[in-house]
């Protein structure tokens, strides 16, 4: 951490910050400049209000030199992290697909689904129990029937099942459950991150439509300070001002956080997009990028879907880009 | 709802979709023009799904013309609500000043806090117990300890307290809570908007950081469906890409949520700006500006506040400033 | 000029970075922490390309410590300055109204508006001659016709006026304008910033749609290094991703460019929000937050004008508002 | 052009409104709903002004149903527009690599670059001569001499040459240029957009840091509506919140914009990012998803480049990239 001070600072109010800085327990080093003095802190600086700090009369700024993130920091654990999901192996050079409907509607569907899927080629199976809905007016998913729907898809099909949990109130129905997501709403939703932490079990976070790559790696630690070392990162669309497509899908994260990060990455082109006929090229634009994966929406009906028709693959659809996503990796991935 | 079909559709594309519209329940008006044909739709479009219609190939875009809201919306209750929250009232000309520490940190100095900003004309008071904080290593509150430092306060000084609910496990302890906080980043954490919704207690809704008027809007429409009537919104800055602020205070969502609802709207310049010496000038905007409210972090010792010590006024400072506020209200408020 | 290094990072090349460093002409003071070494630099570092030592392989950041604006900066001229504009003063205690059509349209208009806005209390008057249009096939402006009508409502009725211009070639055409505006989409259009510079006339300076506070300054100095002391900037609302209003009028700018630099600032509300019943409450707040004028569109017959009809003022709402701003600022301002 | 109603307006007021929008040229249909009247206009709507409309009491929303893009709209010109650049040819199905040093610094550098840039496949060389930076005090290019020495590196290596042109002042220098750039601050510089229409020559147009995908199309369209045909769109970032690289590329434009229009597009990863090694994952990205070329920052010395050297790959790397590019777009692009 280091303070910028003002031109103008007295000699003596410089002393009474730096006592002051002492006293939370760190050493600093004056370094006296033309225009302003820097004092460098050495020492933990975990304590110090940063931004109270900066806000005092005599300080220009405050630079912080250190990460806040220490679990999921490279800096401390330089090798990829593997993560087993079942029998699947996510990073580390292990490349994921995710794929299935947005809801689970019933068993003929999920089942169907599941299977067009695992013939695709993917590797989990994907499916909506409980639905975050911007209105209450909405279909809210079929919640505990639903979570039984996927098991049963898994029993059929030998797939691993990644299903969203929306609240702590219904963590106890999801021990069954493969992969536990937490949706983008959710992503600073600390209470549920700590308590899915807790469970031990492998999560897929979900980067928050407006959140920064700090922010996500800060939530992904609250979910390991909890007790899960298995977290998997998700790139999903931020929010910007244009409104051609839902979101704005910025691949740019997965290079970024595979420098930052030991933690797998992948992407979701569905929800990015909002648009079926979008998914195929931001997909290909992700593998070759460097993901660990990609979570797909595919729907053998998208017609009559619950919810986010218009966002989901046919499965026959899904089973070329698979093959397409394969032959780039190829080409692309040292 | 409107749907702009293509050019190039043909008669049999559209009779196909004009079919399907009407078996989803609704009238479809047909207007042909130059360069495309318009669907207009009559009757209750609440089940269709827009971005499926928008997403077919013969569709140019789908253009919603009811607002989702209904509980919250003006044009189906025109006048304004007036919140009662203990003895205050909030809403249809009825000015509410909230003020307190980011944190309850000891019973004495919730109880100084308390004292000062009632002298200053407080109605309300604020204090955090659980605290919503970006890293897990930081303070987080003193949890159900600062709810009862809270009541202390409330006990010796009459002001009803308002506090932040960070998940639904902890709301049994908001019963005896006069108004609950619904944060930021739990704004679209719809388990909790449901259950805080179900108590029938007034309810606090801020704004997140990179949510629409409408998405705010939704959540207070989630707490009203659960059964509480008593919602206040709040603005409190959105994230944009300046960083000389720690979020950018949009004002005009007060003069434009007076139009859209009848729900009272407040403002807090504390968390918008972080920084003490904005939230004079914030505030006094905020006041002409048509907000029914402020709340703003008070503490007697910003040096060593436990969080958030940049952006708290000084009691004396506020005293000042409730002062002002007065004043430019009485001037600017028609 | 800060560098973190590292942790991983040799001594060699720790070594090879410094001789680089010192060859551009900086003294440099190394300090080892635990997990990064911090290398300060004392000197010019402007010749430095900060972003290039940012993104070699044993740097971890760049921390600059120096503001890149030299004449607008507080620091180096800690008075507000005062800009005279024909009799008309702006900044330092001065608050100037400026009013007036979006667009000239006819001498009848011109002169019927001025005289108008002048009785209300306005100082300057406003008029696009030049008009920059999102669409080549919209009205483009009365052009130099525009210019002349103008003029000679400034003749009919004292009032300095105010005009944007769009582009170097125009230039030689506002020689006898008073104060010459650069529109938002022209911040950065720097041929423009230096060649307007050059005329010594006072320069209204627009803030761009996604332009930050930093970079706003940074076109006051291209203006200013030019050679004309006299700029006054102006927020007139940035995107972002709600639609109900045009853009986000973000007024925390008007305390914190105050704190920057010496420069007047004053706040557009009329593009800001694009709706004239939004006008008068953020006007009343950038009145009340410290700006040092407000320019405001006005118009006699907004039904039927050429463009912007949707934000212009009657001129007796005009004049309503003007009393209140009075009023408030009374208050407000110590 | 739709018009919505608000529910209480009386019969009077819209047929007033009706008679208003009918004087303006078109033809009204009215369909008159529980809650909401909707007018749908027939005709050309083009001079009727959206926002004053929808700006009043008695209007709730105005939907606009027709794109304001003519010239470069793919409905009215539904086969890609293949643009000729000397000999290469751009878009249609034809990939155009463009690639060299961010600013021409000497002879000896711009021959340099250009021939190892041909010798890995670029079909065009890039080089700025005049500088768009945001600082006065920065580096502003070599500007004629600049031109001269790219001229001489056509000479040298018989590839055509692209270049930035800054204001119409210096547009008579940029006659024997290939492929005029404007860059992103000057997307909306409605001046230079129609002058350098005018001169009927290829123009490679940016996207601004801020601007919407029919912000884009609009300013093409002022070229096209100057004279010129040749329109060659880029995508090189915009700016978001987050501040790991210098801005988000926004890939998913690359199919919106083919849907869009017949004009090519191509990204620009290197000032997306800002660093070198993220070029190489992102121009991955932008092949797979359907760009119709890439254009990249080479430099043969990086750690001397007078501007930008942080995104300049060095020769070697930009070879073996090229190579990966064609192996993709095999694979990729039906």
């Amino acid at each position: 951490m280091i303070v910028i001070l003002k031109h103008s600072t007295t000699e003596e109010k410089r002393n009474q910050l730096i006592s002051w800085l002492k006293r939370q327990g760190v050493d600093v080093h004056v370094s006296v400049g033309e225009y302003q003095t820097v004092l460098g802190m050495v020492g933990n600086t975990d304590m110090i209000d940063k931004e109270l700090v900066a806000s005092l009369d005599i300080v220009d700024s405050v630079k912080v030199v250190t990460d806040p993130f220490k679990c999921c920091n490279r800096k401390f654990h330089p090798d990829d992290s593997v993560i087993s999901v079942g029998d699947v192996k996510i990073g580390g050079g292990n490349f994921c697909m995710i794929a299935g409907p947005c809801s689970v509607e019933s068993e003929e569907q999920i089942v169907s689904v599941a299977k067009s899927v695992k013939a695709a080629g993917a590797g989990l199976l994907r499916g909506g129990a409980f639905k975050p809905r911007t209105s209450p007016y909405d279909f809210q998913g079929l919640k505990a029937t639903g979570l039984e729907l996927l098991k049963i898809a898994r029993q059929e099909t030998g797939l691993p099942i990644v299903t969203e949990v929306m609240g702590t109130a219904d963590l106890h129905l999801f021990e069954d459950v493969d992969l536990i997501q937490i949706g983008a709403r959710n992503m600073q939703n600390y209470d549920l991150l700590r308590e899915v932490g807790k469970m031990g079990k492998p999560v897929l976070l979900k980067r928050g439509l407006a959140n920064t790559i700090k922010e996500l790696l800060m939530s992904a630690e609250y979910i390991m300070a909890g007790g899960s070392e298995d977290v998997i990162l998700c790139e999903r669309g931020i929010r910007t001002f244009d409104d051609y497509t839902r979101n704005t899908l910025d691949l740019a994260v997965v290079p970024v956080l595979h420098e930052l990060t030991h933690l797998p990455v992948i992407v979701d082109p569905s929800h990015a997009t909002g648009l079926a006929r979008l998914v195929r090229p931001m997909a290909l634009a992700a593998a070759v990028c460097g993901s660990d994966g990609l979570i797909i929406e595919v729907h053998n009906d998208p017609m009559h879907a619950l919810c986010d028709g218009a966002q989901s693959l046919l499965p026959e659809d899904y089973a070329k880009l698979a093959e397409e996503v394969r032959k780039v990796r190829e080409v692309a991935v040292r």
